[in-house]
């Protein structure tokens, strides 16, 4: 179980968090996470190989007060165990749009509101090989 | 003045780090550095625009106990103020091989010894925009 800890490589609107690695062979869960901390989390992108009762679940949330707010169940589960894979977490203002490694995006809200973020980890059974902030080179709402 | 933090972005023999960024209009100073923390650095490349008596200085150190040991002071300079860089750190062992943006390299010796390194830091006047640990593209002793 890693848990790599990037501290103020500042996401600010109109910026994109872009992750490369490889998930282990057998992996159970692994979550991409940017926000103030881990108790103030904006997006939880959290891919559920197997885990509780999710099998090949893409989940998305956001945490506040330390506490877990209202899941966003994804159908699409892109993801393969032990594949590399790359992730895309564009800052789209009021909301974070996710695209996934095959392509496709998901929306998810900004709930925590803020316009910067400059905590970002990722927990679980991959291995991060390359973590980038840049302006997005995807569409943004400004 | 940024500080950027990476924790458990493991870096083991034969591997390389590669640093993205782009330096400030006006820099001073601005360093790469990995090893356990922020008081054991197995190699610390301090680029010095301006900084006390140095101009356009290259130094590379390491520090054990929380003290800074001998400096290696480098007699190139291939880094050009509010210009992007590229800075890659291959752990090639008992040695570390620094490719400077212009594709020369400065060696310096592991003097801490370890074969793995989990901490990575990013101290002064740049804007860091990528950061990737990868089994090193570049020659490595085994």
């Amino acid at each position: 179980m890693d848990f790599v800890e990037v501290k103020n490589l500042i996401m600010k609107s109109g910026m994109e968090l872009k992750v490369n690695g490889v998930f282990n062979a057998n992996p159970e869960r692994f979550s991409i996470n940017v926000g103030h901390s881990t108790e103030e989390i904006a997006v939880h992108v959290d891919v559920r190989f197997s885990y509780l009762s999710d099998k090949r679940q893409l989940i998305i949330n956001h945490k506040t007060g330390d506490a877990w707010q209202e899941e966003q169940r994804d159908a699409r589960f892109p993801f393969t165990a032990g594949q590399a894979f790359q992730v895309s977490v564009v800052f789209n203002f009021d909301t974070f749009d996710i695209y996934l490694p095959d392509g496709q995006v998901a929306h998810f809200t900004n709930h925590l509101g803020a316009q910067e973020y400059k905590y970002i980890f990722f927990v679980g059974d991959a291995t991060v090989k390359n973590i980038s902030v840049n302006v997005a080179d995807k569409p943004t709402k400004r």
